[in-house]
């Protein structure tokens, strides 16, 4: 199918750009000893989880139990859920999983841990975890140090298998490139190692620190002592991840058609924030110099045309936006379509 | 099930705020020539749409052919999509599902026209098209009076069936209740109204005037000649509407699980933007003073806690939160579960 046929609204992947990202990164982890674990929360196909684990990639991680869930039915083996559950159904699901594939979660708190054991004494499996610690984020997470080796202990104590070390430097991908920034990002590594380290000296035999995401994964891919990093990101990209700097290109877009125009400055298009996420901005048209997305309402996109640059728009006429914000726009749709040529290469199912 | 139970992040609606919501609508509409056509982008769930026919509603509005199709599949027999639609995909699943229900589509320009004139042809159902004018939203619609008129003389030589006029006066919505807002509203109906009386005076005989949302259906329910009312949200309700005046209760919530703590003013719960959307602001907490919803990252809720109001969160616990806009957030669920009392009384489908 040509791309132009596409029913819209609907969402593209440029082949092109996604693979050359997968080789790049790939190149990174090529020669280092820490490996990639991409997050799967950001593009939820199972499709694309296997490119990148043919790749190199030692496993996912992601967010949820429902997509530690999705991965093992897509025979994925080795995940790390990169937050923290709680609860009977969560931590029932979580030592189910863990009869089938190598499952790890973050712990910050002894209530989860607790919740945790009672599971793993229900199933009788044993149930592995990850301190979680804070790199400055302010979100979840214990404070590097001392209270990372207290809730281990603990963790131990109730028979869990404590892996290592989980954190993310989130508050540090918005920054801008350079040594100001790696600086930074060193001291969160250091954290995370250094406490690492005091598992170990407290006799917790720990073999994971995992971090990093799309804007940092080279300066935490090449810190020694971090094993695994989590950037999910940088496979199909968004323009929030270019401006940030980092080195991929840009393959995510939405397809869309202009549906009523008025005059040659004012259009609408079948897109609105039901299709294309604007929580963190609106989005950049691509390949059409002089138009801006100006509001998104929930299904219609209004357009603003400068009417110096170029023809006014078509009703009728396919037009693509560039993603803002790839989590969330991912999140809306259930078929990412593969186009390369202007045609229609594969459809990757997104499973929620 | 108990509420307390239904694994999290959940969509909840509590059905005696939605029957009352349910009963106040069918109650105004009771004693009107107008009716209600309420609009099914905000819920998406047919069963709700059947409560709503048994209640009193001619029909069910919506904003894209694939609602259109869900409704069709779930019996209801009269539709109008609110909105405009353009391309060969999209005409054709208009002719076909003409077919098999009554169907209504806008039109602001000659291209839908020559498209829907196509779609008649090749399918050879009649097609039945509202002439969308423009109510003052500047997104879709033609001018009032003259420029409707045009458009549907073309229409009706292209051998469709001109039903009337639709409009929607969403710029109006947010103004506070009041003589103000009431006469802007009142200037709307008469555009349409007028547009529709200039259709019959060229030969086209027009049975329908349709208008209206959550904050404006009583204004227009009551207007002469305005025969159909759109409204929506009024059903589920969300904060925005409740800020707005509009007499209906808020029945929508999250319910979130508390996943981490630290200190006694910080708390994280496992919902995020990927479930509850922040487009149009942040989320209240429901009976929780003293806590406030201070950032919504994609799987995670930050919540900030006053020390001197009431005991610190557990993790663990469960909470809830009004839905700030409930479209955009009933669109990143599947499944609304119906709550009383405590309990899971019954879970409506959410269809995409």
């Amino acid at each position: 199918m040509k791309t132009q046929e596409i029913p819209t609204p609907a969402l593209l992947v440029d082949l092109d750009a996604m693979e050359f990202n997968l080789r790049l990164m790939a190149d990174f982890f090529a020669d280092k000893p820490a490996k990639l674990r991409p997050h799967f929360k950001n593009h939820k196909a199972p499709m694309l989880a296997w490119k990148q684990m043919r790749t190199g990639a030692i496993g996912l991680t992601c967010a949820t139990i429902r997509e530690a869930e999705i991965l093992v039915q897509h025979g994925i083996q080795s995940i790390l859920i990169a937050n923290e559950i709680t609860g009977d159904w969560k931590t029932d699901r979580y030592a189910e999983l863990s009869r089938h594939a190598s499952l790890l979660v973050g712990v910050d708190h002894p209530a989860q841990i607790c919740d945790l054991a009672r599971a793993q004494r229900k199933y009788g499996t044993t149930l592995q975890v990850l301190i979680d610690v804070d790199s400055g984020l302010g979100r979840c997470g214990v404070k590097p140090g001392e209270q990372g080796v207290e809730l281990a202990t603990l963790a131990k104590q109730e028979g869990l298998k404590v892996r290592g070390i989980t954190g993310y430097e989130g508050h540090l991908q918005p920054l801008p490139p350079g040594p100001e920034r790696d600086e930074r990002v060193h001291a969160v590594c250091q954290d995370l190692v250094q406490t690492k380290t005091m598992l170990e000296a407290a006799g917790i035999p720990a073999d994971i620190v995992s971090t990093g995401g799309t804007g940092t994964y080279a300066v935490c891919g090449s810190y020694p002592g971090i094993t695994e990093i989590q950037a999910g990101s940088y496979l199909l990209m968004d323009t929030q991840y270019r401006d940030r700097g980092a080195p991929f290109r840009r393959a995510l877009t939405i397809l869309a058609s202009v549906i009523s125009t008025r005059g040659s400055n004012h259009a609408v298009i079948d897109c609105g924030l039901k299709e294309l996420s604007a929580e963190r901005g609106l989005s950049e048209l691509k390949d059409l110099p002089g138009v801006t997305l100006k509001a998104l309402h929930a299904e219609h996109g209004l357009l603003q045309l400068d009417t110096n640059s170029g023809p006014p728009l078509e009703v009728g006429q396919k037009i693509e936006l560039w993603v803002q914000y790839s989590d969330a726009t991912v999140n809306l749709h259930t078929s990412l379509y593969g186009v390369r040529n202007g045609q229609t290469e594969e459809v990757f199912p997104i499973i929620h």
